[in-house]
């Protein structure tokens, strides 16, 4: 790093105009919003993902208004530099990976709650909130913002928007689709669009809303989410079932949830993630099973279903079960679930974290084939799921450095998306495509729905500057 | 009627071809599934909206297979003729009716369900499937499709992903959108695409499943639905009460729902309505008070809520509160509401039913302008309303013969819409643009997301052949 350029440069100051770009920027921009600093560029590069190519920002902006972010995408269009947004860069599929000489649009400094209403039972947010600061302020209203994705303490509600985010909630409450009721977005020429609606209903034309959720910054930039809120349910009480195979796991999920259940999640962590997990955290779970199945309720009165729950897990050979003795207990449970990939990644390493939802009544086979998977690349693929959803994360371990591990790491994550897609299965449930898993899409969309998606595309982004390469 | 032309066609014959239209469509399909008698064409023109244009199709087809349907719309394409798709035509929009010259595709002879699974909790199904006839069997496997709207006996699957329609379960269930987990599609020039999963969860890709539903077919064809179904809950429980001013009835659904109850239903009928009700069916509503509020909860023990939601109604000024004694009489008082709009048709001979949905603490506001705009008009206007929703079916009632009295219902009928988009409310709430808001749709989106719409109608219907005069 060259000293000279590390002085933190002050609002109102006009920093050193590098380039046409830095100074058309910083033309609609405070100079303390326009980051240049290679070194400090170079932070904001890469998102979470293994094996994703990024390229060096040409500057990072760091926007606090609407017009900041319309100045920027002016600009942008009239200069044909690549627009790459970013929220807390959590994500799992190189979705907000830089592109090389881009402008990085982070929207975190965009972090305002606007308002919370208990009555409508929404809440209007800036795209840089983060997901569990929303969740505690609209708990302090006795109100509930379902999505939960591991990462909630860090990640942005824009984040969540762009890749459609899940979570632990979903077997019940959905993913964040569900809960985006209307959006502002400013388009790749910087002009503002409102869509969707602030009420419970809304059928006035075409929704866009639900476009732009999941679009991973392709179609426009978020500034602005009304979203849908639920009241907030009692704690949940989770219930642990030990099974002696895989397979015994997955009948009792698909007798849970064909017999009527709905629990407030349906998690299930084999031996790999249980091990992985107690070597992390020294949770002390059981690590003699082969699988562990969590399952949970949030009503009033939660004991008729957890005892039915855990009947049906007992027909289907579990080996033991045991129900949290309270909100606390069951909460130490929830974590253990939530640091699986964290500890998955301690394993050897490095980690590649699949995403592949299947129909439940596959899970079985998903299993088996991934197991299979495992062994024929001499492999540790921990596997932990959303396993109500019918949702994977086979999560393949890895040493980086060993060329011939690497090289069997990435052939055998393409295996298990083949696997999923035989399966009726997606290759992704809610980490997104990005660049990870593009050449994926292309195959699972099939030729007539992949040209109708980039048609849509260039409706929305002619020029082709909103995170460019990412999806397609 | 010309008497020769009566002659029923009989599958496998070649009707005497007509027009190259008609010659190309029976090139592809068997001639008893194509009708081109005037009078029996004519009765294909409308749907249930007045004020509403509609011209006379060229044919009607019927088919019964996907590659019946890829033949119409590969005909439609070199022929550059219009193609209105219909179901059940129970629509409120005109976004069923005919353009003069056109061919419709009626496709209730789609009807069969295709698949329902209880462990992966979904149904495959054809478009012309009808809503109650999907509703009983899923009902056999312990499973329930909540989207209900009043025609419900009628109406298709496919005319409710068209519409995205709702109905009484919205507050607590949501709208069609939410159970359409995925689509094959026909494109206007006859390929077949298909969107979305059988999964429970997955983000590969533009949402294109939801831009289809509430696109009413004008972006293409839905020959196949997947769809997510719930557990079959209890059957509900009602509560009614009565206010002596709608202005308290609008208090107390807004402190139900601030106060974190769920009810299955939050409904509301005015007096118009109820005495409309009663006229047309002796049903023993009680005439004496302004609005009646009807609240059910379909939860295992409905009762602590039920007297919740009571205390809550009384505290709000309710003179009189009384729960149904089982579920017979609850249903009893669905039925009242359920037949509100064909009772209020009784009171002129002629209605237009608005549909303006508003954030539920504007409920207030929305009715006290309704009642404003019937005494600016001099107008009998019955109002329903999904209350829980902030959902409002001002309905004008008028005599159509009236020539005045038709241009007072007309204008209301606008006012009413302006009066929505002031309370930051939309022009509909669940059904649809159609021919009848297709001014008012423009003025609700503004001029980029008007033009954004039209871009992405252009993408998926180059030529302009798919329903077009709807919507925009």
């Amino acid at each position: 790093m060259i000293m000279s350029r590390i002085e933190a440069p002050r609002d109102g100051d006009t920093a050193p105009a590098e380039s046409p770009l830095i100074e058309a920027l910083l033309a609609g921009l405070p100079a303390g919003a326009v980051l240049t600093d290679p070194d400090v560029t170079a932070s904001y590069a890469h998102d979470m993902a293994s094996f994703c190519p990024a390229g060096a920002p040409a500057a990072v902006v760091l926007p606090r208004t609407v017009e900041q972010v319309q100045h920027v995408l002016r600009t942008a269009t009239a200069l044909r530099v690549p627009v790459v947004p970013q929220g807390a860069r959590t994500g799992l599929s190189g979705g907000a990976n830089a592109s090389e000489g881009c402008v990085v649009l982070s929207l975190t400094k965009m972090d305002r709650i606007l308002e919370i209403s208990p009555v409508d039972r929404i809440a209007v947010v800036e795209p840089g909130v983060v997901n569990a600061v929303l969740s505690r302020a609209v708990e302090e209203h006795g109100l509930y913002y379902p999505p939960d994705p591991s990462s909630w303490e860090t990640c942005t509600i824009g984040g969540n928007i762009g890749t459609a985010s899940g979570g632990l909630c979903c077997v019940k409450y959905g993913v964040t689709a569900e809960y985006v009721l209307g959006l502002d977005v400013v388009l790749a020429d910087g002009r503002l669009m409102s869509t969707g609606r602030r009420t419970a209903k809304g059928v006035a034309g075409y929704d866009l809303t639900r476009l732009f959720v999941g679009s991973e910054g392709s179609l426009g930039i978020v500034v602005r989410a009304v979203l849908g809120l639920r009241p907030k349910p009692p704690r949940q009480l989770v219930l642990a079932a030990e099974f002696a195979t895989a397979a015994d796991a997955c009948d009792a999920v698909c007798s849970i949830m064909a017999g009527g259940h709905v629990p407030s999640l349906l998690e299930m962590m084999d031996r790999t993630t249980v091990k992985a997990v107690n070597d992390f955290a020294r949770m002390g779970l059981p690590e003699s099973t082969e699988a562990l199945l969590l399952a949970a309720f949030d009503t009033p009165e939660p004991a008729a279903d957890l005892a039915a729950v855990g009947a049906l897990c007992e027909a289907a050979g579990a080996t033991g079960v045991v129900v949290a003795d309270d909100a606390a207990e069951s909460e130490l449970l929830l974590q253990a679930r939530r640091m699986s990939l964290v500890a998955l990644e301690a394993v050897k390493g490095t980690t590649m974290i699949d995403d592949v939802c299947v129909p439940r009544s596959k899970l079985g086979a998903m299993l088996e084939g991934v197991e299979r998977i495992a062994a024929k690349y001499d492999l540790t693929i921990g596997l932990c799921a959303h396993a109500g959803d019918g949702n994977t994360h086979p999560t393949v371990c890895f040493d980086a450095l060993d060329e011939d591990e690497s090289r069997r790491a990435r052939e055998s994550f393409d295996e298990i998306m083949a696997l999923g897609l035989e399966l009726g299965g997606t290759i992704t449930g809610e980490h997104g495509v990005g660049v990870l898993k593009k050449e994926w899409l292309a195959r699972e969309l099939g030729p007539v729905g992949l040209e109708m998606q980039r048609a849509v595309k260039d409706v929305f982004d002619p020029l082709g500057i909103l995170n460019p390469g990412k999806l397609f």
